[in-house]
């Protein structure tokens, strides 16, 4: 079984990663995940409630889920890209199903309720933050799919013990689900051209990282890419045995990922 | 097995729904449809592209679903309503899956791209029209998760044969359900005490329709209430034996409703 994780930039081309994947299922069995962040921060500016990120004590940011961000999420995540995905699976003649981690419980966690944050120097407390972490999968429903044919769309929010709707790390959702599942292959799309060393020049791309020197390649990356390595980290520990990078808005993203041209971690 | 419906108002108690639900998945097998109008509504004046009826050159009003207007039914029922419906059941104990109608392509139908409309007494020709009627439902999926105890909460939109996402009118949609599942029991839930001569009186309320004397009560419908009527009338010739109307702001709302509360049609 193959995991495929596709972000929610702005230039991924969905179109392209539906008929590559497309492909990719009728030689085996495969789940696809999915992001929405452009979408999402697209809807919450319309709205007049701008994705707000905070920064931790220690300098670590992250998205600020207040009620009305978790509505926007689900909105974007859940109703508008997951089904536009489902849709144009079934245009490759692929039997779809679109669910969110809330779903059968499928992504379950804590929830992160109370957050320290800095804001001008001062340190506060945010005690309505609905953002949690994946630490359990419920695969039943994902093998049961699978089994009759069916083909899971997967996206955060995930649930929290508690049953509230939280959101979670995509990144990581996916390093405890392929645990779960013994998912040894995985490819993780986004809108570059691989794994690059110096994120402004396209053509730095690292070919090859060694599954057990992944610290090295972390001290050198920066923002987005560090969540990136650190997710593929994680996976690998989870029991992952390959990760391929690639390219999600060329043609056949997939294959030409899994041909290496995006940097393999192994 | 049974089909609840339950409609978008504003005023709906969707926790009283759910806990109800809850209580009636543990006697007996179960679907949960439901609409979000109201949200619809809502989120689309947000977005400055609020939500258009159009009337045809016959009279007939229904709305109007642009490209903006169709990723705004996806996000508000299939993202945020379906999903907010979903962790409420789960807080009841109920396993819940969340669908659309496009997810396995569970409800499908032919797409209505054209369609004439009268306004400002002239006649004209809309085109890019997203809404259409569902013909087919893809039952595989409803009866491998009832089979399973997942527990399916279902809503539009739907998806066409040329793989289009198309806003549909859910009462025809869940006639069509009720045929193809061999449904014989329906509860509908609106916000009102149950069926009503006089929509303004709240104490008009009709204990009983006789199932071959329908047509007699669509000549006092007005607006929505026509359209409900006539979506019991499809489904009584479907096949659907005891329709029990009910409200679906009170308490109970579902029970309420099976003792006769709110009007049954058989």
């Amino acid at each position: 079984m193959i995991i495929v994780k596709v972000g929610g930039g702005k230039k991924i081309n969905l179109d392209y990663v539906c008929q590559d994947f497309a492909s990719l299922v009728k030689r085996e069995k495969a789940i696809l995940i999915h992001g929405a962040s452009a979408k999402r921060d697209e809807i919450a500016k319309k709205l007049g409630h701008s994705t707000k990120t905070v920064v931790s004590p220690s300098g670590i940011s992250s998205v600020y889920t207040d009620e009305k961000a978790l509505e926007i999420f689900l909105m974007t995540y859940a109703g508008l890209v997951n089904k536009q995905i489902v849709a144009k699976l079934q245009r490759f003649g692929i039997n779809a199903v679109g669910l969110s981690g809330v779903d059968a419980r499928l992504w379950e966690g804590k929830r992160k309720r109370n957050i320290l944050i800095r804001e001008k120097k001062k340190v506060k407390l945010l005690t309505d933050n609905f953002t949690g972490r994946v630490e359990k999968i419920n695969t039943e429903l994902i093998k049961l799919l699978l089994n009759n044919n069916f083909i899971p769309v997967i996206c955060p929010p995930a649930i929290s013990y508690e049953n509230e709707i939280i959101n979670v790390d995509n990144d990581r959702a996916i390093a405890v689900m392929a645990k779960e599942l013994g998912v040894e292959k995985m490819v993780v799309l986004f809108e570059a051209p691989g794994l690059l060393k110096n994120p402004k020049d396209e053509k730095s791309l690292i070919t090859h990282i060694d599954k057990n020197e992944i610290d090295k390649y972390l001290k050198f990356a920066k923002g987005r890419m560090k969540k990136k390595i650190l997710g593929a980290q994680e996976a690998i520990k989870a029991g992952v045995k390959k990760i391929y990078w690639g390219d999600g808005r060329i043609k056949n993203p997939i294959s030409s990922a899994l041909q290496g041209k995006g940097g393999v971690i192994s």
